[in-house]
């Protein structure tokens, strides 16, 4: 199978693609970034692909979100939450003289308090991944770091300046795994989500959406907006739940929801993994 | 008055922070970023900020939500949303040989179609500001674009490559000004917005208290959610509505939802204006 995902070599959703899709007869196509990667499976280049939706401190990963609801029609087949712990690397001696921190903008983000800290004085620049940082360590002038995860320091043989520099101890990374066809992988724990734009010209739109999962008592775990890019003040809203679309209540709950909707979009029903667990 | 905004020269929130508050007296203090210019405002350098909050084609300003619920206690004093349209500009002769396309990570987002239609070969580099962009084309080596400003191109005497060249017609960012208490600036049309975290472990829980907006008849514009930062699945939510904390049906229904919050936050109520309309 051929799995897309964000490159290059020693990006965190590499490490979770080989995770998820441990088979050795397995290929990993890595994309520059996260947008050609969801690209490549719609377009039928890759059989799935493993991408971020959403981190514990920096919320959305509103390219993903997007590309789901606008660009491309695939459904979630997995999700995992992921513990992400960044680490401070740089090349040979730099150690003392660092003048840059380069990382993909949410790396950045997760380590904003200390960076913040340590390195006021320093200039941040976001670029298109933490392993594409860590190759332009590699190939740049002294003076830079990069920050991201142990196994790409290994990879492209940096050393350490200081591990566990996320900003709580709580970042986690939700990665979800992507494919043209809903295709049903058993697990015990199941999700479904659904993307939706509502009636939003009167009072009370979205809670007539929301009181159907309360009548149905089905568990919303999340609910996120993003622009519907059609005005201000347009909204397509994001809802995940509890439960499979083939549990009555989850069936009867987001039919009901199909039928008030404007438009609508189901992204299937998918199991949730723990890191760490193997079902 | 001191008004914070972002900088340098030319950026749109500096336009805008000029169009809110246009007193001769006024000084404008431009911040290298967004959470520099709050954070002014909540130290005391300045007397207000003018910061953008929602993008209609990109969604949230996270910083700045981030910042009103985490970092700073500030009120929402004034909204307006503006038309934003953008710009490609070079310096002198460089026009044929573009090869890196550097602005604000939101108006290169903004700019996405376009750039991928007629840009797909080329380097994309996000910095601090559209201005400070346009900084760097005037300094940079030959090759280098930047987007932004009408108004920010003749500053730094840039020649156009293209106009208008966002997304989308609908391209409206919403500017808020803070100040570090509630100060009533008459308007016929007002808005209150508040934060608040629920009870998230049981079905229902939004609804419960969003159902106190439709009891109440009060009309939602919009619903955000952010994560708290204290795990995954764990968030707050910004609701923006029309009318003023004054209002009697306005005041109960936030009452309502207070008692029902975890933790709870008043942005104020605020005037909404209409560029180009000065009440």
């Amino acid at each position: 199978m051929k799995i897309a995902c964000l490159g290059p070599c020693g990006t965190y959703s590499e490490e979770i693609a080989r995770h998820l899709h441990p088979g050795q007869e397995n290929e990993f196509l890595l994309y520059p970034n996260i947008s050609e990667a969801i690209q490549a499976v719609h377009a039928g280049e890759a059989d799935a692909g493993v991408v971020p939706i959403e981190n514990s401190l920096e919320g959305s990963v509103t390219i993903t979100l997007d590309m789901l609801a606008h660009g491309v029609d695939l459904s979630i087949t997995s999700e995992i939450a992921v513990p992400i712990r960044h680490n401070l690397v740089v090349k040979g001696e730099d150690r003392e003289m660092i003048h840059t921190i380069i990382s993909h903008p949410q790396a950045l983000a997760q380590c904003r308090l200390y960076i913040a800290k340590h390195y006021s004085k320093v200039a941040c620049r976001p670029v298109d991944s933490t392993a594409a940082a860590m190759e332009m360590v590699v190939a740049g002038e002294p003076g830079i770091a990069a920050i991201g995860s142990d196994r790409a320091k290994q990879i492209y043989g940096l050393e350490l300046v200081e591990r566990d520099i996320q900003d709580n101890i709580n970042n986690h990374t939700r990665f979800v795994s992507l494919a043209r066809q809903p295709r049903r992988v058993e697990g015990t724990e199941r999700k479904t989500s659904i993307i939706c734009q509502i009636h939003s010209d009167y009072p009370g739109g979205l809670c007539n959406i929301l009181e159907e999962f309360a009548r149905w008592n089905v568990n919303l775990t999340r609910i996120e907006s993003r622009p519907a890019r059609t005005g201000l003040g347009k909204y397509v809203f994001f809802l995940d739940m509890e439960g499979d679309i083939l549990d009555e209540k989850v069936s009867v709950a987001v039919n009901a929801v199909r039928i008030k909707s404007l438009w609508f979009k189901n992204l299937g029903s998918y199991r949730v993994l723990r890191y760490g667990i193997t079902e």
